[in-house]
Formats: structure tokens, sequence, C-alpha cells
């Protein structure tokens, strides 16, 4: 059993309103120095065996097609 | 500017129905070896300045008081 890891994170030039949120949360609480804050998704995926290439293939897949919208979003993986 | 990634997870004895239905989709969208999702949150707190432990320290208070809810999630920092 591995793990992948999908990070999805807004595309830079897509607003972020709950980030922003945050970020004045922060104001308010008083924790000083926050400059920005961005919002995103994390996916720890559990596969079967081993991950080659071919299974890092389909999980970037997964991720293109139903963990990610790519025309807002980025992607990353990571095995660990 | 530095910054600081704060991964939020569900506790592992906490059930995650929104990571089952990511499973359960795989299966019908032919994504096989899925063997478990679990989704959490990530985000990016850009710090004014450097990262030293008293930056820290308060990022892991926002995370602790902001970010994460500790009775049900985990949350690791990362700098980056």
């Amino acid at each position: 059993m591995a793990r992948v890891v999908v990070d999805v994170m807004l595309k830079p030039e897509i607003l972020d309103p709950q980030g922003q949120a945050i970020v004045g949360a922060c104001d308010r609480l008083g924790f000083k120095g926050v400059a920005q804050v961005r919002q995103g998704k994390r996916f720890e995926v559990e596969v079967d065996g081993e991950v080659d290439d071919a299974k890092l293939a389909d999980v970037r897949r997964l991720a293109e097609t139903l963990l990610a919208n790519p025309v807002i979003e980025d992607f990353e993986l990571r095995v660990e």
C-alpha cells in the first residue's frame, strides 16, 4: 500500500474569498504579520501495491477528472 | 515574505464520507487499485519577513484556533 498526496490549489489569478476571510479573521483575532492566505484541498490517495509510473499516471488522470477542476485549479502529486 | 503550509486532515478514527464518495466514483470511472481516499484542507499562509520560531508558534496557534478543529482534525505545519 502506498500513498499519493494530491494538493489542489486555486490558480494564482483566481480570487480566493475563503482565504481573504481568513486574513480578515487573523486581523480581528490579533495575529499580526499574515499577508495572504490561500485555501485549497489535499487528498491522500492510498493505492494498492507499489507506485510505479503507470500508477502515478492513473492518479494524475484521476486528479484531472475528479479531484481538481483544471479550469480554475492547479494540482501537484507527491508520493509519500 | 515566507510561506507556511498548513495541512489539515480528519483524525484517522473520524469517518470521511467525502473520501468514501471519491473511492466509489473511482470504481465507476474505471480507476482500479484505489484502496482509500481521505480529503482534507491545505492552507498556504504567507507571513511577512522570515519565519522564525516565534512566527511559527503564531501560525501554530492560528491553525489551532482558526484553521483546524482539534476535536476531529489533526494538522501539520511545513515551511516552504
